[in-house]
């Protein structure tokens, strides 16, 4: 059921949307479109993106659904993925209207642009729970997050960075989980700032279930929780990778608190570099395993280390977000592949060279394709996995 | 008395130099006249410097006794700070022979030639206390130095990285301070490694006295006591300073392990980067100020980030160190200081960009004319001092 008329459609969005968005054809229609996007797809899927950039998400859903279009391999793959899906959106949005939860959809005015940076790799909808204003408004936000296994260090310094972050009207963005997230958007609450929850399932399910009554406290507001995902989507390891793609991308900067060596924090940070948004690490003890992975990001990433609020801010400050068109993301990619072999190694500078990018945004593109097994790091360098492109 | 018989050279370097020197007039004269320069000059002296790469130490003194040479008005100064003391090699030299001081000139076997990258600021002679072999004879060496007031973080890290350095071949170059310096020595000699502590006073005056049973033990090896200035000299804040550049220039990079935000490590670290080699801090609790100027180095002298022995020894292992000409490194300090206005305060980027170094190369040759008077940094950027030239 891809494509239904106008009153089935204002059925399943009624009380998700604006009410003149029901009363619009046009409108609606988009907004539907989107929501069941989100619903066929999962996070990061490019061949949709691509098909949504092309024609617009109604008439991409027509092309989904099997009417015209081309029919290369990729657009085959994909029509069999979103079919087996074709049947979700009407729990979806009944479960979002139970909690309340409402829909944020591209091209509105309560859409947050910052995620564009992500081009068609970008989320289709975001389904909210709380303050619609919280993601956008033009607030400066960065994204503090770090180690589930969290010191009392760590915990300590993400208190005093929220804090004073959140005092002076910086949104605090993060991913619910125990540790440095939980206390980041603690400390937010505490201080009367505004701060955004993304988690990698629905809205509609607590998780970490521990932090239910803290997920519930920032939908209260003021703040909002917030997922790519429709409600009903169980977190898995994927998405939890896609979620970190997108508190880097609805962040103006991303500063990691305490990290181990493998943190997911890492991914966050990989992304945001490869965005092209600042990266700061907040260094610790060599001696505590918790920051390993913020002296990694240090040597490794080029962040830029971070012991004071004011250094989050003048993050912040510095150049703009890298909000580049769909295409010259997906030509970086490219490139950055073509400057790997499958079997001479080569190191991040050298790969860097080769692509004409800084050492910093080509190591932040090589994490992203190691984690989506597209680049393999060995002892002496990169290589291209055989099923990169 | 700046220029004697061979006689009374003889009497003045016996003990003090190899058997061979004294026999051989030449190199005797040689000698005696580095010996007699040392003692006429503080550490840093370019205008003999310049001299004595002009002439040559013999001639050069012919020169500073006021026998023929140009008039310029930077000789006719030097002329007279240098007759002020012209009377006291004779004591230096009784008391380097009390305590079994040796004599290093440049030009010898002997000589660490790293130092010359200091060009005409060099040091003029080397004093030493301990094995002659500990300062040469192409061993890497790392300066591990850091705040007098550690904490049993910043001690333990530089008792586990001089260790560990220590153990695999590795001279560890200090100041033999308290706190962090103490540590790196005494831990370099509990693990067998070869260890020079650089006194910003003569080798015959243990400073801190509190070290003299440790400088002792250094001096009986396997490791060396050194000193630019003769013995007798007392240390003042300006040989500290200077000490400080031979710190640098004696090993093949520069490593802080704790310092507070003004700490005399900064000042090392300065000359490290101004030198051209490599540079490293070991990060803390962004919460402890004895970590500050670590946290320093890492954001404003792109300082690397170094958590292990291991990571040392990349740093010693990257780029070979600058041992460029004396002209060349004059010629820089003149592009730095054209690259600044008196009155339009600049950031050390832009005093970079126009003067066509890298930016970590610009701030640490913008610290070191800081530390000279010569440049300033205001709250909006850089700007020269009036008596810049």
């Amino acid at each position: 059921m891809l494509t239904v008329g106008v009153a089935r459609q204002r059925e399943r969005l009624a009380g998700l949307v604006p009410d003149d968005v029901l009363s619009d054809a046009d409108s609606l229609a988009v907004h539907h479109a989107h929501a069941v996007w989100s619903c066929l797809t999962e996070p990061g899927d490019g061949v949709a993106g691509s098909l949504i950039a092309e024609l617009g998400p109604v008439h991409a859903l027509e092309v989904a659904r099997g009417a015209g279009g081309s029919t290369s391999a990729a657009l085959e793959a994909g029509r069999r993925r979103w079919q087996a899906r074709a049947d979700t959106i009407d729990d979806a949005v009944d479960r979002a209207r139970r909690v309340q939860a409402r829909l944020i959809v591209p091209g509105t005015s309560e859409w947050p642009s910052t995620v564009d940076g992500l081009g068609v790799h970008g989320p289709r909808a975001i389904w909210t729970r709380g303050d619609l204003d919280a993601l956008g408004g033009g607030r400066p936000a960065v994204a503090l997050v770090g180690a589930r296994a969290s010191t009392s260090y760590g915990e300590h310094v993400t208190a005093d960075l929220a804090t004073q972050l959140a005092r002076t009207g910086v949104t605090i963005v993060s991913g619910g989980a125990y540790g440095i997230d939980g206390i980041a958007h603690r400390a937010s609450l505490s201080a009367g700032g505004v701060t955004v929850a993304v988690l990698a399932g629905g809205v509609d399910r607590a998780y970490p279930a521990g932090h239910a009554e803290l997920l519930a406290r920032i939908a209260q507001g003021p703040g909002v929780v917030v997922a790519e995902v429709p409600c009903g989507t169980a977190p898995t390891k994927w998405r939890f990778l896609q979620r970190n793609r997108l508190i880097a991308a609805l962040s103006g900067a991303t500063v990691v608190v305490e990290a181990g060596w493998r943190s997911g924090s890492l991914n966050t940070a990989g992304h945001a570099a490869a965005l092209g948004r600042p990266l700061g690490a907040v260094p610790g003890p060599v001696t505590c395993a918790a920051s390993a992975g913020c002296h990694r990001l240090l040597r490794e990433y080029d962040a830029r280390c971070v012991t004071s609020a004011d250094e989050v801010r003048e993050l912040l400050g510095g150049e703009g977000p890298d909000y580049r068109s769909t295409s010259d993301r997906v030509d970086d990619t490219t490139r950055i592949l073509d400057a790997l072999s499958p079997r001479s190694p080569r190191s991040a500078d050298d790969v860097a060279r080769r692509a004409g990018f800084a050492p910093a945004e080509a190591r932040g593109m090589l994490a992203l394709l190691e984690l989506e097994g597209r680049a393999y790091r060995g002892p002496d360098g990169w290589r291209r996995g055989s099923t990169a492109r």
